[in-house]
């Protein structure tokens, strides 16, 4: 039985490791980590974990911690878990990151695009990029996980197979993302309130969102080629998805079936990630609740260029479900276990 | 491993079925009935089923399903299990009926409130209600269980105990009741589209609401007194969820605390049902997507009445998890087999 | 042209004013108070007003203020009017207060529910209860108006006839409200995050809500009898709209037909409030973003219950929109004067 | 006093002219025309318009409606409105055809996107695209206004400074657009039920969307450059509303202020087109109700692209709020008539 602590259990990427965590049959959670709720029960702060969560919330003692668990998750902001992580840590606990501090290699590029110093550069270079369906080797052999970003994971997995075989120009790229507001955290914010949500869809981060590098360093690593994207984010009416429509211009005369194959043969035995049927679009209803990307395709005769759509939960493939899927590779798990739940529709 | 089949699957109750049977691991679906979608993939009509379930749907012949199955669920409107039911078939499966059909013990309570005859008056008789914390020893035993309503489930378990206790005034209940969108169904009617939901709130079917005497039929049974109630539903802008208000007069003086012990009574042991801390308002998003039905109480030293309040998924414990549960004492299985996900918030 | 003064003109109700007052043709704005964004332009409070509004958000000094308005509203908590008012503002300027400080006639039942002192009792006498179809001669000479809450407004439209005509038992009424979200303000609260609210359905405030009393002393005017009541809010994941769901005894024999002639004589000539034909129930989407309410009955011959629903946009009839209906009245306007705005739907 | 006939007038762009008209001061419906409800009350289909609208709905007969009234707005599905037009009937009336059967002015790429014939192709020259802001001349003498779609209204407001000005490669130009779900009409359809638009976000109609070519067309003559475009547009869970991401490359260099400048420049004088300060984002929420566009733009230094974005209530500006705005022009009243009603939030 994997022993799993969680900073930033409190927030809703914590929250839904704690959904999931309660049905992985070889897993427990022994801490309950949130710097808000210290003392508190938890099933006071989530009452959907009443009578399932009986534990008090813990501080955020990761040196205390790691002597207690198998395994941390920190789902915490920025900045916290490079300034937390040690040798000494590391030498006794795993760790799967779900903040953004160890997903990009270089240090400079992260430093700019988050405006904070780095609390450990000395590990970024050990830290494997969470993302299970390409990185699976690495994964199982780390002792520290950066876990890719919502965005990141959604538009990666819709761009892959036409970045890798280099069809498309990869500085014509156009991500046009749209998230649910689970996205946004559960901080107490005038700009995150129902009624300023509710009915309305905006952009925003436009040109500056900080997922940008992440994508961009992992395009380039699929495609051999400098990457650089317009990636736009939007705020949506609605709790839990993400839809990436992304856009690129094809550099060789290919049609939609042969596109399809290279989707095929990419996805082809990688349970979580469903290529759909050709016309079929990607919704967000489809996915809710479980950890699948769907993904398609669609060739514009008239342009050149290829739409490239994917949809997923934000909080189960985009956060605590690859966490997960993460914990699973590293402990020798089958990579399945406890993320078989179907899609909740509606 | 039992085999199941579905009449009326590609409705939302048939659907969750679905969704609840994949992750149920002593059953399998044999059959996916369907008057509307015959010779489909049933991943066509429901997509976040796509990989999961590779069957076509089927017609909803009866006669032939019962050789090929061990348990029928019918998920299908009024009516239509009463007309296909017999003798031959119950010898030969198990029948859980998602509809009204086998709910009323007295025929013509059934057809002045419903409105149509009674296909096969006969077996009324024999059926089970299928509210599993009460009826669990003739559920076990049963041939045919009627399922019950989503309302009639949740009204009934917020009010037990007081009735039971025979403390409140029988012919004082009030129950007001809210409900999501899924409850109307999956039919294409211009008053469940989405701009005419949204952004609203509704009464409707006031004091004519078919659950109204299901409600008072149960109540009438764990008060030994006759019940007539004022049942008001309401339309709420959600897609899932139930909630019940209900108000009654108090006949003894009795403090909140006395009564509180009489709910803590009645469900201890029971898995499904959560009876809050003092104070605690029972809300909907607590038991999204799960079996549990969340309940509390609030005395009202004003007015000399007590405020009883439930809240409960309409498609799992008012619907298709109760179905499994009931199946689940049919065939000997623990009662919650398959049903342990934890509600899923946000 | 009437000046008007806005102070707490940033919150939802505070903004409403100023959407109906930009156009209302007898009237224009002065102040726009806000204690929050003080020396902010107020359209970049509420961007809406983009163009349309270019003034700078002012503090809250009603001193200052009453030299160079007529009217006065305060959109602001409890207990900051009754804080600020005065003989020497009073007889300056009219003031139209949407809190609750001079709704309450005993100011002992005002402490008692709001918790809080009065900060001038001396004026409480003096102020009219702004509920213009039944005290419309006192409002048009009043100098200071308590502009009626919300749910009071929508409950007491709801009754009166019946009250008034003695046919309802004045201690069996229950009223089951429904509010829309932009009744929780504008406050950064987690519970009225969008993921929080959304999805789901509450009551709150069982038994303890502020708005009990007031409904309370209402009713008793309007019966001559003492009036307790059950009155239970709910929180609906819509912006905007209250439904009154009310119940109680009729004591003496009456039908349906006889007691729909006393609503039609009560509301005739009233513009603002509408009664529905026979078996139409009100719905919040019919009224949203107007000063309308709309009001039917039903009677339940088997309880011999009547059921009294009311559907009203809270921030429009229930705040903003009656606020300005009142001041119409007190300088002598044509009482409709900027509020003929139809229902926005959908 | 003018005179309208609506035909299509139970659609929701059509109940959104009624409710726009009856604040319109200078004109008075005199025709409700609906296919579906003919001979029911106008009221009974959208209650709103309780004791508002006492009209009763009739039929769709162009022939015989020209003789009653001074402008028929066709609020209908494609090609009815070019069956039903004849030198006879535009010689006694204005029409101004809400559809897109006059929009594209060769009619075979009309035949080609939408898949019918053109009922009435030699009107299509004299026909005048609709919109306000740069064809006004044209629209005061003309007969027959073809209202421009949703989707093409905003999108070309957004771009169109930068076209005109030459600034983008019109070959480059990528629109990713967001609708809420009135857009998709009043038609009873499985797809459109609450339950399956609520919680999701999808992309429909990829590359096949048929305000393609309309919007190329328009941007075509606004740049002298043949415009090839990617459209897609998006269903977002909301009533009302349309957000405009637009895509392109810049041509030569240029810092934002100077393109602002050109914004500024376009839109100065223009009441209905808001051209937002720099780093702020359009959103619909602050449009809601309202016949405003607002409009920004982003230049990514990185990738020497410019990020146009537009935000707008589909129904009003999208549609009856132009049409408004086109028959102010068309009968010599101030353009402004009628649509000062400002953005209702939340």
């Amino acid at each position: 039985m994997i022993k799993a602590g969680i900073i930033g259990s409190t927030g809703y990427a914590g929250q839904e490791l704690v959904r999931i965590l309660l049905g992985h049959k070889e897993a427990e959670i022994k801490w309950y980590g949130s710097r808000t709720y210290v003392d508190q029960p938890y099933a006071d702060v989530f009452r959907n974990m009443f009578e399932l969560v009986p534990d008090i919330c813990k501080g955020e003692d990761l040196s205390r911690l790691c002597d207690e668990v198998d395994v941390i998750f920190t789902a915490t902001p920025q900045g916290l878990c490079s300034t937390m992580v040690s040798e000494d840590i590391l030498s006794k606990v795993k760790i799967i990151d779900l903040s953004a501090d160890f997903r990009i290699k270089d240090v400079n590029t992260y430093t700019s695009w988050y405006g904070i110093e780095h609390g450990s550069p000395e590990f970024i270079e050990e830290a494997v990029y969470g993302l299970c369906e390409f990185n699976r080797e690495e994964i199982k052999k780390a002792r520290l996980v950066a876990n890719p970003g919502c965005y990141p994971t959604c538009s990666f997995l819709s761009i892959y197979p036409l970045a890798k075989a280099g069809l498309i120009d990869m500085k014509s790229i156009i991500i046009d993302a749209k998230s649910g507001t689970s996205g946004a955290g559960r901080g107490a914010k005038v700009a995150n309130l129902y009624c300023e949500v509710n009915e309305s869809i905006k952009a925003y981060g436009v040109t500056s969102h900080r997922h940008t590098p992440e994508i961009e360093e992992q395009l380039s690593y699929a495609s051999g080629q400098v990457t650089i994207i317009n990636f736009t984010p939007h705020l949506v009416p609605m709790n839990r998805g993400i839809l990436v429509t992304a856009y690129a211009n094809l550099v060789q005369d290919i049609t939609e079936e042969e596109m399809r194959k290279l989707y095929q043969q990419a996805y082809q035995g990688e349970q979580f990630v469903r290529f759909l049927s050709a016309g079929v679009c990607p919704e967000t209803r489809w996915v809710e609740g479980s950890n699948y990307v769907d993904v398609n395709i669609k060739k514009d005769e008239r342009t050149g260029r290829v739409i490239m759509m994917g949809a997923m939960d934000n909080l189960v493939k985009g956060a605590a479900g690859q966490a997960v899927q993460n914990m699973n590779l590293m402990f020798g798990l089958p990579e399945n276990t406890g993320l078989l739940m179907p899609p909740v529709f509606p």
